[in-house]
């Protein structure tokens, strides 16, 4: 089985190639015992699209590299705490454990529009079986908003 | 300005299409004064992507049409209460006021693995700007369920 914090890298990984490309600091990667299901970053200003967010890009390649809706005993690697949006769809999915970086704080520090919902409330409140646990790599992930912050091209939303 | 309303009414007409097709009972549109910019239903089953609820669709279809990834001053119409996966997303586009017809609680009660987290406590416990409006044609939106839960070929998630 692939490591959590494995995982993490490739996600962190992922999410500088998208900085570099323009897009905003988030990665998200899926697992499923050995096998690396999705690795993805934000697209939100590429693919105009507001919901592209690195976990949902990352979930639908999952559901197409499955040819599932379910993605029950996967694991998941976040740069950042997932939004509210982001939580659940992992709760749609069924995924088992999310594995998060960054915290929403530093999300809205960095200037997002961040709705100020814990990710374990969306859980705890909603009644889901999805397991969360932050502070992976957390340092690493909090920089990803330093490398973004020093562009001048960049777009926050 | 195309009235709510009317706005519910090309949306449950369009959920009918969904389920008439084998998708789950749920449609949403998406208006700016008079231009509708999104009619869509749900598409979890046919696209294979668990994210494909009609509100995300209908959010995905809105920036596409628009070609921004923000869309304020636009109003929403959605068959059923938003989860919050969706109403999350309604969120982060900016939409100004959304109007939905049946609750989380009637989802629920047609077998969806819903988050037991109202879109008001969403946007509330959030601080968010966007209005929600509840029990808009909701008989007519809970029908969808029943029509739904006629058919031998549904699939839950």
């Amino acid at each position: 089985m692939i490591e959590p914090v494995e995982l993490m890298r490739l996600a962190i990984k992922k999410a500088i190639e998208g900085i570099d490309a323009g897009q905003s600091p988030f990665g998200c990667t899926i697992a499923r015992g050995d096998d690396v299901l999705a690795i993805s970053h934000n697209t939100v200003v590429a693919t105009t699209d507001i919901t592209a967010h690195a976990e949902i890009n990352a979930l639908r390649l999952g559901c197409k590299t499955t040819g599932q809706i379910h993605l029950e005993g996967c694991i998941v690697a976040t740069t950042c705490e997932p939004c509210p949006m982001c939580m659940a769809a992992l709760h749609w999915a069924r995924v088992e454990t999310v594995y998060f970086g960054a915290s929403i704080a530093d999300a809205d520090a960095a200037g997002f529009n961040e709705l100020q919902v814990p990710a374990a409330d969306v859980l705890k409140i909603g009644g889901s079986k999805v397991a969360l646990v932050g502070d992976v790599l957390s340092a690493e992930c909090r920089d990803l908003f330093k490398r973004w912050l020093e562009r001048s091209d960049r777009i926050v939303y």
